[in-house]
């Protein structure tokens, strides 16, 4: 396959937003209007703390992808073939994430520890999976830096290829730690990772800095 | 963090319509077909009309919050990360309307008073939620001047803090009323809510005379 | 209210096919996941025909709206604060398409005679509604010619006021013929008014041959 | 009908890219959350591979469509009003898709050999129409010419002719492999097609060697 010319990314970005807006939504969707004998709904409205909760942190995660998935396009000046491709990877895992996160609601609401393990894990895979799709991305552009506005941006990026490594790692062991120790364990490190992503992509924005072409 | 050169507005605006086009579309989802025994569908299609009443609240709602997000972006030259943030925001709540609406259409279709006044609760302590979302879009923007296009924005702009203020205010008294007093005077500030929203967003409207730079 | 400078049609557009977007795969989705007994799968997705059909008047009629609201935009150089509105019924209207398209298929998968006749009934409800949606439209741009690209455009508009007008009126007598005579007349003239507005839209094609301004 | 100067491509990207962003979305979606008594999560979750392997399939389906579709779209320079009609023929056929993929999903988690058989003709017959649908998108290409930005991508264009004939073909192939002799025959010729389409798209990007005009 020969390197063709970068085409320019603004339909990635169309179907991309897309669906991060989509999966975004979803999550809010995942919270079930409860059904109820009549007199119930007050009760059942309450008892729901866990999808709400749920919904925060999924909405919080997919808000802080879509950051940084729009910090990171900032700096590109075109796309190829091969870009697209690690692109759908990012999506395909994103918009497993209202599923992952109805799991994790639905164990908290009516399961029992057990389910509450087996979600957290799922979850964890999930999360996991997110965070391994970005491990291309970065190594990628590294290799090809005619995608990139500046030749600056390499140097930076490559700091970064650290993050989803971190991420996967960290997965992991919420996984393990869920599964075997108490499912809460897992979900601190949840936060934790979220309080993570949401401040390393920070770095991607340091670089804005750089002057950048006029659109 | 030091202020990066504010970005094109053009992907938050994306994003945002996304979210937009798919919460007002999913207000008409939540008016479930019927499934009823054969011969039963006139009837239950008549019993329906609470949903399609809250449909059209919930429509008009997002409806003037996407023309009051719309017009306050057309006063914008850039965004930088902080009012991304206060975006995602506005959107995470906006999000919530679906349910909220579907919630207040079950109560009023199979519930009782109890779940009537719980459901009117549910509904203000949303609306005010997606109220105050907007606190933080007024407050930073007359802090950053650099992001809007004309330095007159600001006066307006400081103007139209007094709204969401107003909002918060007047959905806790609706959730207060709806609660101790009658469901029904809930539904009627929600009701006058919306009209002042529609009405004040004239205020954002107003400011169009500006002559603004083209595009 | 002063007339304030018409705004780029951008975001609306962008808006606008959000939701047009979600609005037809949406009816894809009104196509259920038949849940049978083991063995019953071939014997439920052949009983599903009512569904594939629906889906199909469903997909051409919102098909043929956004090539009516796509051929209309390409006439518009701006957009204000009431058209805008005016867009919002149309929009409005448009995404009750699925719940329409879903109680028509069910009524005749598992319904009687009589729920056929409410589901028609229904359908031609919200048809006219999304006809009558169309009224303002093109009254609101004869009367805002300040709108319009070119001045030629206003006679055109004008022959194409009679077309929602039409629409009102056959979807009220197919609502009648539906429920007093037979409700598969009801759907002839819902097919045949499909084509009258595919064939009609047309006329808003025509326009094209002037030479417009290139973006 | 006489030809009209072909339109700006922009708003029918737009309207696509939304379409396939739900689509690719709501493929998710239909991993539904299991329902399941305490204690039975972990065990419903791995019951549920059939599912995550129908997504994975229908995701990167819709993914390759994605990338035709814009491999496409980048070498028009303008677009009429039955192409239009042929790009919404492409879009009707693909928001099946999720459709297609809860039902093979569901008959091989719950149902018995028969159910998988008719499951695996349903997934052809629509992926054979979404094949199908690709027909007159080449053929129209190569009568009309003035859409397209290069008269070179005519002969390039001519050679992609036989992509939708093949598909066509081979899904009705496996619908009939997958009936008379084993649903699981079937499922290996929908992965080889889709191998087939992501290698053969490459025909498209080959051209993109040729240099374009700068947007």
């Amino acid at each position: 396959m020969t390197a063709s010319a970068p085409a320019s990314t603004a339909r990635t970005e169309l179907f991309s937003d897309g669906v991060f807006a989509i999966v975004i939504t979803l999550l809010a969707v995942e919270i079930h209007r409860p059904e109820v004998e009549p007199g119930g709904l007050a009760h059942a409205l309450i008892e729901g703390w866990p999808g709400y909760l749920a919904y925060l942190l999924g909405f919080l995660y997919v808000g802080v992808i879509w950051l940084n998935h729009y910090g990171l396009f900032r700096h590109l000046r075109g796309i190829d073939r091969t870009f697209n491709w690690i692109n759908l990877g990012v999506l395909g895992t994103t918009v497993l994430m209202p599923f992952a996160t109805g799991v994790l609601a639905t164990s908290f609401e009516t399961g029992n520890r057990h389910d509450q393990q087996s979600a957290v894990v799922a979850y964890a895979l999930i999360a996991g999976a997110m965070s391994a799709a970005w491990i291309p991305v970065f190594a990628y552009l590294r290799r090809h830096p005619e995608l990139l506005r500046s030749p600056d941006v390499v140097s930076v990026l490559s700091a970064q290829r650290v993050r989803p490594l971190v991420g996967v790692t960290l997965f992991a062991l919420a996984a393990l730690l869920g599964w075997f120790v108490h499912p809460l364990i897992a979900i601190a490190v949840f936060v934790v990772m979220l309080l993570y992503h949401a401040w390393t992509s920070e770095g991607i924005a340091a670089i804005r800095a750089t002057p950048e072409p006029q659109p």
